[in-house]
Order: C-alpha cells, then sequence, then structure tokens
C-alpha cells in the first residue's frame, strides 16, 4: 500500500517534471523579446522558438531543423530552375581538397587558409588505456592533409584541366549544391556557422567577354530571385578590392538591408578571369589554333539566406514569410466546444482544404483538442504562417470564416463561397505588400551624405546605408571602417557617374558608393 | 621567315596533339571492353565513357560529371516524393561528430572506426621554409578530434535527446540527403568511394512496434523504388548477424543481381532497437507516466545505386536506361547532306521537340555540324538514351521517321502522324522489358542446392543467388565465405519455412537462405 503511494506521487512527480520540459520547451506565455529592445536577441530567441535551426554539439555547427529545412528547399527549387532555365547542369565534386591542390592560387589559398577545418588521418582505434574509448590512429597518418572545402575553385579547376582541349568543350556551366566548411571564430545560426550549405557555380568560357557576361547574368538572377521570389530588395554592385572574394578580378554582389539599419550580403558573382586556369594550367585551343588560357567565374548563395528572409520580414510576434517561400501558407484552426461543434466544423475545414490544395495553396488543419485556439495562433504567428483561417459554430450558419493576415495582422469576415479566389488574392497581394514595406524602409535608409560629420552621425543615429563619394583607396576605405564601422557594401551598378569629393580625404571621387555596418 | 614557317609548324603540331587528345577522350572507334571479355574493365570503361563520373585528384573520392548527377537526380526526385508521401520530412545535420558522441554507442563506433576521416585542426599557415606553401598550424589543433560522419545516428540521436520529452513528440520521421565519408581501401566509382552522397532516414517512435512497422514500411518503399521506378528486381530480406548494421538488432534489405552473377545490396532500412536510445540517455514520458527509452530506426540508399542501375540493364554497346532515369529519352539526329536538307528536316524535328516537351517528354536535337552520324549514335547508345529518331530527305517525302529503341536495338520506320503516341508507348513498353528481362535473368539465377558439393559448383560456374539451408550460426556463415567467398546476402522474406540440413555442417535448418559473392 504504502509502496503504490509512493509510486503514484512519483508519477505525479514525474508529470509535473515534464509539463515543465515542455511548457519551457514551447516558451507558453513567454513573450519573444522584442526587436527594439534587443535586436540580436530577438533573432537568435526567433531562429530557435520558430523552430528553424539550432546549435549542434559541434561547435559553429547548427543543426537545420524540418520547419527550417523546408523553407531552405523552396529556395533551393527555385534557384535550381532558374539555373537551369539559363543553361547549367548540377555535378558534384569532391569535399576534401589536397593541400597542394588547395595552394596552387595563392590569393585564394591565403584568403581562406585561417579557416580550414584539416582532415590528418583515416581511422580511430581502441585506446589502449580504455577500451570503451576511441584515439586517432598515428599510424593512419595522411600522407598529404586534406582541406575540407570552403569553396571548390581548386578541385573544380583541377578536374576542368582534363575536361578541356578545344573551345568546342567550352563553355562548361556548372553548379553544385554542397556543404562548405569555414571555421568561425564567432558563429550565429544561419549568418556564419561553420559548415553551411551553399550553392556554388564553377563556369568556364574562351573569352573573357563571355565570361563577364555570366558574371552578371548570375548577379541579375540573384537579384531577380532575392526580390520576386523572396520579397527582399537588393542592390546590385561591385566589390572595392578589399572586399572582392580571395581570387576574384571583381566581385559583383547584391546586398539586403536588414530592419536593425546593417547590411548583409545576400549573394555573389565573381568574375574569376585567368587566374584558376593559370594556377592549374587550363589552357584550351582557340578555332585558330592557338593556345589560350581559358576564362572563368564563379558564384553562390547559401544557408545565409534564411537570416536574410529573417531579418527582412519579421517581426515581434515571429516569422514573417512570403507566401513563396512558406511551408503551409494556410493553417484552419476550429474554434469549438465539445465534439459535436468539432465534427460540423471539421466537415467545413476540410472542404476549404480540398479547395485550395486543388489550387496548389499548401494548407494545414489543426484540429489537435490539447491546444487552445489562442495558444495555436501564436504558434503560427510565430512560425510565420501567411493565413489563418479560424472557423467557429456561428461562422457556419453565416457562411463565413474568419480570415487572417499575418504580415498586416489584419482579421476580417470572408464569405465561404469564393473563398479560396479570395485566399488566392491575398497570398498574391502579401507576396507583393512585404517586397513593398521592404522596399520603402530600404529606400528610407539610404541617406546622402557629404561630409564625415554627417556620416558618422548618420551611421550612429540612423545606421542603414550610407551613400558617400570615396577617393578609390584602401586607405581611406581602412580609416573609415576603423572609426565609424562602416564598410564598402558596394559600388552600386545603377548609380550615375557624378564627380565629388571623397567624404574622408576630400580627394576627388567619380562615383557616390554605398556604406554601411554590415552581417 | 623561317620564324614564321616554326609558328606554322608549331601550330599544326599542337592542333594534332588536340585532335589527339580528343580522340582519346571520346575514344572514337574504339569499342567498349566486352562484358564477357573482362566485366570489371567493361563497368569501369562504361562509367567513365558515358560521362557518368570520373575519379578525382583525391584517393577514393569520385566527381560525378552532369550526366551522371542527372540521373541521380531523377532518383533523389522520386525518392524524396515517396518519403513525403508517407510523412518524413527532410532537415539537416553536421558533418562533424565529435570523437566523444562517436564512440557513445559502442558497436556501431566499433563498426566505423577503422574507415574514419579525423579532423584535428582548423586552420592552415604560411610554410616559414617556403612562403609559396602552407602547412598545419600546429597552434590551431582541436581540443576534441572531429570524425567527418560516416552516418549519423551519433550526431541525431544527440539531437534528438533535446527533441523529445513526452510521447507527444513522437514519432520524428525525418530524412537528411548528405554526403558521407567512409575510407574505402579499394575504392570503385559508385560501387566503392571513400565519399558518397546518400539519403538517411532517422526515425524515434514510442513502441517497439511501430519503429519495427516503419522499419518495413521503408524497405517496402526501397523494393517499389528499385522494381518499378529503376526497372531493378529486387529481393527483399533479413540480414545474418554478422551482415547486419554495426548498432542495429535487425537489418532489413533488397538485394539485387548484376549480370555476371554477383549480388548488389541496393538499400537497407535497420530496426535499431532502444539501442541508440540508452547510449544518448533518451527518454520519454509515456501516457501513463512512466519514462521509456525511444525506439528507433535508420535507413538509407546511395549513389552506389548508380553502379545497380548501370550493371543491372547495361550491354557490350554502353548504358541502357530505363526511361524514368533517362535524363535525354528521346534524341533527333538529322541525316543529310547540305544545309538545304538540314533546314528541311531542322524544320520537321523542332515540330517533333514539340509535340514531345509538350507532353512531358525529354528531348533533345543534334544537328552539331561536324560529327557525323554514326558517330551520334554510338555516342547516344553509349549513353543509353532510350529512343533515337533519325531523319532523312526521303522520310520526310514519306511522311515517316526512323525509330531505334535502345534495349533491343530495333529499329523501324514510324508514321510522322501520330508519332508522340507512338513514342510514349515504346518508352513505357521499355521501361517494363528493361524490368522484364533483368527478373528473368535474375530468376534464372537463383539455384536451389541441397549439398556443398552442388554449392561450390553452382558458384564456379554459374554465379547467382544460390538458395540453401543453413544452420544459423556465424562459424558455418564464416566457414562458407572462406571457402567459396559467397555471403549470406539475405534470408528472404517471402521463403517459406521449410524443415531441411545445413548444406554444409549438415545440423537442422528451418529455412533457406540466399548466398552470393557480392559487390
Amino acid at each position: 500500500m504504502k509502496d503504490k503511494q509512493k509510486n503514484s506521487s512519483f508519477v505525479l512527480h514525474y508529470i509535473q517534471i515534464i509539463r515543465n520540459k515542455i511548457c519551457a520547451k514551447l516558451n507558453v506565455g513567454k513573450k519573444l523579446t522584442s526587436r527594439s529592445e534587443d535586436y540580436s536577441r530577438w533573432y537568435n530567441e526567433l531562429v530557435v522558438r520558430a523552430d528553424l535551426a539550432e546549435n549542434s554539439a559541434v561547435r559553429g555547427c547548427m543543426v537545420i531543423k524540418p520547419y527550417g529545412y523546408a523553407i531552405w528547399e523552396k529556395m533551393q527549387l527555385e534557384l535550381d530552375k532558374m539555373f537551369k532555365a539559363t543553361g547549367h547542369q548540377n555535378a558534384y565534386f569532391p569535399l576534401f581538397v589536397p593541400k597542394s591542390l588547395f595552394e596552387a592560387e595563392e590569393k585564394n589559398a591565403e584568403g581562406f587558409a585561417k579557416e580550414c577545418a584539416v582532415v590528418t588521418h583515416y581511422r580511430l582505434k581502441t585506446d589502449p588505456e580504455d577500451s570503451s574509448k576511441l584515439i586517432v590512429d598515428p599510424d593512419a597518418k595522411l600522407e598529404e592533409e586534406l582541406v575540407v572545402r570552403p569553396t571548390s575553385e581548386a578541385i573544380i579547376w583541377n578536374t576542368y584541366k582534363n575536361w578541356i582541349q578545344s573551345y568546342r568543350d567550352l563553355p562548361i556551366m556548372v553548379n553544385q549544391w554542397a556543404n562548405v566548411v569555414r571555421w568561425e571564430m564567432r558563429p550565429r545560426l544561419f549568418l556564419r556557422t561553420a559548415e553551411f550549405l551553399w550553392q556554388e557555380g564553377h563556369t568556364a568560357h574562351s573569352t573573357r567577354e563571355e565570361a563577364l557576361q555570366e558574371t552578371k547574368l548570375i548577379n541579375n538572377l540573384y537579384a531577380d530571385f532575392a526580390e520576386n521570389f523572396m520579397a527582399i530588395p537588393v542592390i546590385q554592385g561591385l566589390k572595392s578590392e578589399s572586399e572582392r572574394f580571395a581570387g576574384a578580378e571583381e566581385t559583383y554582389c547584391i546586398e539586403a538591408l536588414m530592419q536593425d539599419g546593417k547590411a548583409l550580403q545576400a549573394g555573389t558573382s565573381h568574375f574569376l578571369g585567368q587566374n584558376f586556369a593559370k594556377a592549374f594550367d587550363v589552357k584550351f585551343a582557340t578555332k585558330s589554333g592557338d593556345l589560350e588560357y581559358v576564362w572563368a567565374t564563379s558564384w553562390g548563395v547559401s544557408t545565409r539566406l534564411m537570416g536574410a528572409l529573417i531579418m527582412t520580414h519579421s517581426d515581434d510576434n515571429g516569422l514573417v514569410l512570403p507566401p513563396n517561400l512558406a511551408p503551409i501558407q494556410v493553417v484552419i484552426i476550429p474554434i469549438y466546444s465539445g465534439s459535436d461543434q468539432l465534427v460540423t466544423i471539421s466537415l467545413v475545414a476540410k472542404k476549404i482544404m480540398k479547395e485550395l490544395s486543388a489550387v496548389g495553396i499548401s494548407v494545414k488543419y489543426d484540429d489537435r483538442d490539447n491546444f487552445k485556439p489562442g495558444f495555436k495562433f501564436n504558434d503560427y504567428e510565430l512560425k510565420g504562417v501567411p493565413l489563418r483561417i479560424a472557423i467557429g459554430p456561428r461562422d457556419i450558419d453565416n457562411k463565413v470564416v474568419e480570415l487572417a493576415r499575418r504580415d498586416t495582422m489584419e482579421k476580417k469576415l470572408v464569405a465561404l463561397d469564393g473563398l479560396s479566389q479570395q485566399i488566392q488574392a491575398s497570398l498574391n497581394e502579401m507576396q507583393i505588400n512585404l517586397f513593398s514595406r521592404a522596399l520603402k524602409f530600404r529606400d528610407d535608409h539610404i541617406t546622402e551624405v557629404n561630409n564625415f560629420d554627417e556620416f558618422t552621425s548618420t551611421i550612429i543615429k540612423k545606421g542603414g546605408f550610407i551613400s558617400a563619394h570615396w577617393d578609390g583607396t584602401f586607405e581611406t576605405e581602412e580609416a573609415i571602417k576603423k572609426e565609424t564601422k562602416a564598410t564598402i557594401r558596394c559600388i552600386p551598378l545603377k548609380e550615375n557617374p557624378q564627380k565629388g569629393k571623397c567624404v574622408y580625404s576630400g580627394k576627388p571621387s567619380n562615383q557616390r558608393v554605398l556604406f554601411s555596418k554590415a552581417y
């Protein structure tokens, strides 16, 4: 008898512990830190609580959770379609780069050497002092160390060497979806992680012009993708020499602006000239029989785009997703008391689901009985589901549902009749609205300044992009960076040439460039 | 003047070198080694010459070329659809596994320790003795070594620990598309490579029954995929204890038979019991409040399937692809002399292309002028394009085209009118024919034997699967392996229990099992 009591109090005790764990996990009742309070904390909390990603047991490496990965898959699918539509094919190259190949292109090697994970051994063995442990087997030391790819130019150009003999073999237009590793000292989920996922395009051309054209084509493709698919406005431009990809002659980029006034580089497309062809001795026979070095480009976007997505659109209630990227576009929540009401509502909900699925809208019906509607509302807001339909018994009598939009938090009653058209229209509006809203914010945060006082006070008080004249020297760039932490994000392509004086040195300048603090 | 001559002879010399290189590359005029001559060489040549994959500068790692990768993408797409349709979601876990996690599940660690690539350092630095070289920076030694994942149970179960508190958190049904590394001493393209691509599913369940059901569901899914999508007949079965996945309680598998009479394990689905839950202390609260260890499965198929595909269907002319997997399903080749004829033919060809594309058939028109039709015929045969359409000027007059089928090498004239239906029908027939052909071969190569003499002579003279009674002991299994190189491929699920005597020991046995030499 006593034992039984003990057991039952033991069970109750455990139930309590578990309830606490669940509540802690779901952070029930706890609001997200607001952006104005602490932007950085808001971001970190949002990523974890919206179930996008989390830190792993491996320093600097993240786990991308199913909900976050589903968003990344949507990006992949769209980009892949765009790459293929412009004549690119996918392939796969080794994860490892032998050190001797890695060091062949000097600038590239120098640029990445400090952040390389290095494989030195190919076997573990049982620890002779503790048979439950493993140690690195000293007899299995590699003759040549292998670098875990931080980027694949070296291994790929060493391969292209065998693929290219004549102009007939060109162009090669290959893309790879892969993981890469760059050892990060201050990692942050999605923004800077030791391992990240990306695509890297590597193309080979017979002329400088063709390679340059490819570099620009891809930068345009990235801008198109960011703006029209992700609803993130970007500025296209060129990097200054110090911000260029190590080994590139010119780096084109798309730069986005986050809500805290800091810029984020969202994609880069590099014109590599003949640097890698020379490093790996890749020549081709022209039509006239001459031997020439091949021209190259490389370009990539990564899971960093997840960070850009979050920080462009989201708010204090959580994630806000453009409908294009939402794994669940519409959620239906029944408001009921008692199972009879639930049955009636479910019939209507299932009819709606069928209609929406038929027109390609992804929809979820959440009829879980162990969570209250209010809890569900908060949860789907946190996860950025674009549209929420709530259905109560009275709504059914009135042949309406309540439709709530995540971006504006607007609610309205909508007739059941014609609902799927209404939803399609709302999703389209939302996609456009998110872009317009972000564009307005971005444009409101581009400030033209004409002297260094204006520069510093804008950086401190307003943030955002600062459009300023620059004398084109590395020294000035460094001095400004040191004094303000702002760097040149890009030399915008669309900026008109305009004579002026460098905001820092007073020396002549031909064009304004964009400065900002950056992620 | 002399210089000019020198230059021009230099150019001619180079043109010759390049021509040789191109010819060598294309192996013009050189037939593939036949299967009967040297099966293994036939395979290696085919993989390279059909542009599927090649060896890289990294020992044991391959480059998957665009044509090979396009086939892999088709497998991925179909499998991914099947996984999602059965309730699985994709996610992504780190490439690296800290050594202390890796060693937590003892059997698993022991199984993979001997083939692990190990990261020990996170930085390179300039060689003080040669500034053009890099060396591993001894100051950047990791406190704990990182294993490049050979499989991800350890890192994933260490993560699941934080995801699972209650039965409400279960099941977790996650899949990951990733690269893994297992150091191979005798690598072969697609079949055994140090790095390979795969998908690995990792699920967590609240009951033993549910986990077992998942293990079987996936094995059925794999069999369905292999047979109905890849046209590869497979036998479903259980692995003997010695062939089981390290850390599994039961391994289900699908086994295919290659044309040389050797078996190939095409996919495995593991019931992991509570082994990983215990190793990583993953418990959940049941409905009644008890704490129990979680039940697990894991399952995977890899780029090894490319090897199975090649060795099931291909012939002495090259690759043979089931239409489902062909990046190009139909190729159109114009037979013409003079550009007038080409123009006329091209008009017809483009009309056909449009019709085929409209019904979802992938088609290529090869009107390259610098290659003869015969060369093109051979090249597309080598690459396994299922259907070839040849169009000459007389065909156009007669309103027909010549249609050639890659599997049977049959040619026939087909009316232009109704061509796309005819092609659709031929593709369907071919998909079915390839499966039937492979099934007949496989069934013709299952031999029931009742004593060890029959066993050894069958292995030597015929190969294939040997159905024999086995006493269930490890000792017998090892002895048979030692004497014949045949291993137990599986204990077939569909085999009826049947009393008998072990073919080796004479001891009692309850079921026949399948032996074979294997890849």
